[in-house]
């Protein structure tokens, strides 16, 4: 009887490319000023929550994105307290944060207060993370507020919508944005890491390349690392940089630094698993080396509308 | 924005042709022990009422197929006064029925008390209907309900589901229901309608030839209409049949009688329409001539999953 | 084995609805300068014969559109001998005007040699039309030969395109075009017949109720007619128009005409069928009666990408 | 231009998925007795091989997975001499296996010859391998061939569909095959491999952690390993097998070992990839090592149609 008809939500990965994932239910629907906002019960993934109709995070996976966002560079870092969140309204990269005993403050900025609340009323992963007197959130444009703050961050976490042509996003993406407003927030050995898109073997031009190239021209190291995301239906990649070495790490230290500095269980990564994630294969990393596109405001790099993690 | 509304409801027409019909929303979910229930917001055909995932019944275009299969026979009547409905869950056929002054009595029987009560208390056109005194809700097996009824109607509407392959609905269409169960309900000058399926110059041999042959071997007259309901994605057939013969309409005399015996005005049907709704095609009367299959228990056809309305 | 993966062509009927039909084989891929031309053996309607992945006629029932917009205006007319065809380049209209006795001439415009070509080599059911000495091809814009034409017509007819966005056929849709440059070319006695895009209750007023306007606009009399044609999708519409009246038939002197005035027998019409056929709906009858718009080349209304035959 | 190209193949990649892949020509269509044959020009992937309406093998990618296939076995053998391929139709597994300057025999076992002609004759890449005097194609069911083989070979590599319900391919994923058929024909210090079906964390428990635990059942050591290939839409796996232990590899040996005894340069793999293939995620390693299914003929798990390569 459900062969004869089914509800599907269909993506767009790329023009040639679509994926259609079932869905059972919607549990939510409305609307802020920026943004349709859905919560929808999918047959693969579970829980999807969907900003203007594009999947942002999946129930079933979101940890592996947020785990691989967030702890990398906090663990690369002998001893973050401040973190600075650009996006991230959903909660899930500030609750990966919080997890960090060192960490004593985490400043999330997010355009959209609506799905903020949303998420922090519909997303029982994210409740307590809400709640913790570490977290400030504000509701502004992340540029804006970064510029204007008289802070500096240990760690700086891009959470932010894939540069999609059309979108505001891509600025904070170049550049300028990284060297004038960004680097000066950073604390003395503070350490950027901001996801960087699809970075499969087919993917990684689009928009992943040149995000690392961009940050090469402005910080004095980089380390790209990726890992399959299943709702993302590609391998997903990510990119810290800093001006202090960012070494690659050793797994028996990694899994010592995890039980000691985060509390709780991880559910995706170990030492093993991360540096697996920082063993990018052959070919990418062939091709990392070989890019020579920066991100500026003329001339910016869109990937087709696949955009995970709003936050701008 | 319109790249965000990615939500479809696809439907397999035939196992080489579907159709995908974008979801705005999805108003209500819930299930009987029967069948699954939902009502969604559609983009082209506004609110569908679907069971276990099968569209029934579009707010856009109801009323093409619930007045084309109601009033036909109860004009060819010269005085309805009792109406049977086998099926007829939603509510539409008996408010088509109780519009004629005629009518003293609809009994209508459907197999899902959980289905008509949704029906009663979410769609506003049929409220009317089912506040109606006139009207008798049974919930049973049409089928068992008219076989035990010890009355007899003016006119049996057959407002089932498609006789799909695996669902009891078939039962329905064979010559020895018409002939052993239906007929002897049927009052002196009594007239069957039943939904027959698609009736395009492609499709109306699926079951549309079958039943309408079917019928005639055990009516005198049969008179067969179709018309093209959008929602269908098809031209649609009904059958009426008879021992009384059933005389094709001229347009003044039914335009005079719609006036005279129906309250209100008709949304789909005046006298042209149902006169053109009565002159099949030249290539679909040839195939109705020609049909020589006869349903039967053991003989029976199927269409793809495609059931329309049910109440069996 | 053949549900693990399926070759679908996707077409969207409206922005929020889409069909998909299966493929089972490309017969041959080129293009012209003009456009793509593909012919695919479709599993619902045979072959198919697109043109920019639009598909323009099925051999499945291209005869009902093909006779629906041709032999009505031919046997509304005393005595046709000449015909103009804007568009038409698949050659099944010319085939249609082709079998009427009294017909001395046929001037076919399309602007596609390719296309042309193509079809009469391809398409067996045209062959004999392309060698009939009767028909004169001329490979350009419709317009600018109409224009030029130092000849009068019996019968023009518009077989083109829908009027799209951005799409140039719309020029020949507009009141100054069938004021100033159509109307001179009709002779006296002379009919225009164009299609007329979706005439479905649904659909009827994205371009068929403008186009008929817009003729009423020009022509003393028009006269619509529609019906289903199941590869569009939808019930479809023509428009005849001209300065003399266009009655509507009778069955009995259609039949007759048909049969005295056509070579072969018809696959759609009959005298029936076509009453039929000019019986439109009530609820569309009042929708044409009550539409003021007019096309213009600075106010034209468009169709989803739906574009049918092209010849422009 | 792009709203044209509207053909697509759809996949169900599982019951609540698909992905629909866009197609801009047929480049062959064909059958064997076995399969049908069809080789596609795909938007995103290239040229597609299809068997049975299954892709096998896209052109942008089927080196990641053969490549991922043959040589961690062989690499991890010392001397690797004589090889038996199950299945590997399409010349690939071939191709790479006789890449090592070692192997002298690569016995290649499938079922349909027209498949390996056709494959012979049009996929450039494999037309060197195929004329190798050191491969031996034979046209058999694996099972059989490799049963009544009088010889003994150093690594066997299974490049077989997966285990789909109602196919025959299972049988050579069970227990009892492995045990009684398949390692009394690997020489002391032999090594089979083969692949694994999908090895995502939300896929690996379909069937590679089953084939892994079935092997362990048989093997001393097994040595499991994945990566993302684009075009399976997924984390793809393989498992190793041996009764000599199956060391993960230092990259500086790898790298060294490739260069030493492989012909050319390897397009995905080097050192470090191939160490980080071996480096499952946390979540997956933990999985295998809780599994406790088996493989049997009667208690066998299957996977939604998505097989890859054929040869059985």
């Amino acid at each position: 009887m459900s062969e004869g008809r089914r509800l599907w939500l269909e993506e767009e990965l790329q023009d040639d490319l679509k994926w259609s994932v079932q869905v059972k239910s919607i549990l939510y629907q409305g609307a802020s000023k920026f943004q349709d906002i859905e919560l929808i019960e999918s047959g693969p993934f579970g829980k999807l929550l969907m900003l203007d109709g594009k999947a942002q995070s999946a129930e079933a996976d979101e940890f592996v994105y947020h785990e691989s966002l967030v702890h990398p560079a906090l663990l690369s870092h002998p001893n973050p307290k401040k973190i600075f969140i650009m996006g991230g309204g959903e909660g899930s990269t500030a609750r990966e944060a919080l997890r960090h005993k060192s960490v004593e403050k985490v400043v999330m900025v997010d355009i959209d207060q609506v799905v903020v609340e949303f998420c922090r009323d519909y997303l029982p992963a994210n409740k307590e993370a809400f709640e913790d007197p570490r977290l400030e959130v504000l509701y502004n444009d992340a540029l804006v507020e970064l510029e204007r703050s008289t802070e500096q961050f240990d760690v700086i976490i891009g959470d932010l919508a894939d540069p999609v042509e059309g979108g505001p996003c891509y600025k904070l993406y170049t550049k300028d944005f990284y060297e004038k407003i960004l680097k000066p927030k950073l604390a003395p050995g503070g350490i950027i890491v901001t996801q960087g898109g699809p970075a499969g073997i087919l993917s990684y031009k689009l928009v992943y390349s040149s995000i690392h190239n961009t940050l090469a021209q402005v910080f004095k190291h980089t380390l790209p690392y990726a890992t399959h995301v299943p709702s993302f239906a590609d391998q997903w990649g990510w990119i810290m940089a800093s001006d202090e070495p960012l070494k690659e790490p050793v797994v028996a230290d990694l899994d010592a630094a995890i039980a000691k500095r985060i509390n709780g269980e991880l559910g995706y990564l170990d030492g093993r698993t991360l540096q697996a994630e920082m063993a990018l294969s052959k070919a990418v990393r062939k091709g990392l080396a070989a890019e020579t596109h920066v991100y500026t405001e003329d001339d910016a790099r869109f990937i087709h509308g696949s955009g995970i993690v709003n936050g701008h």
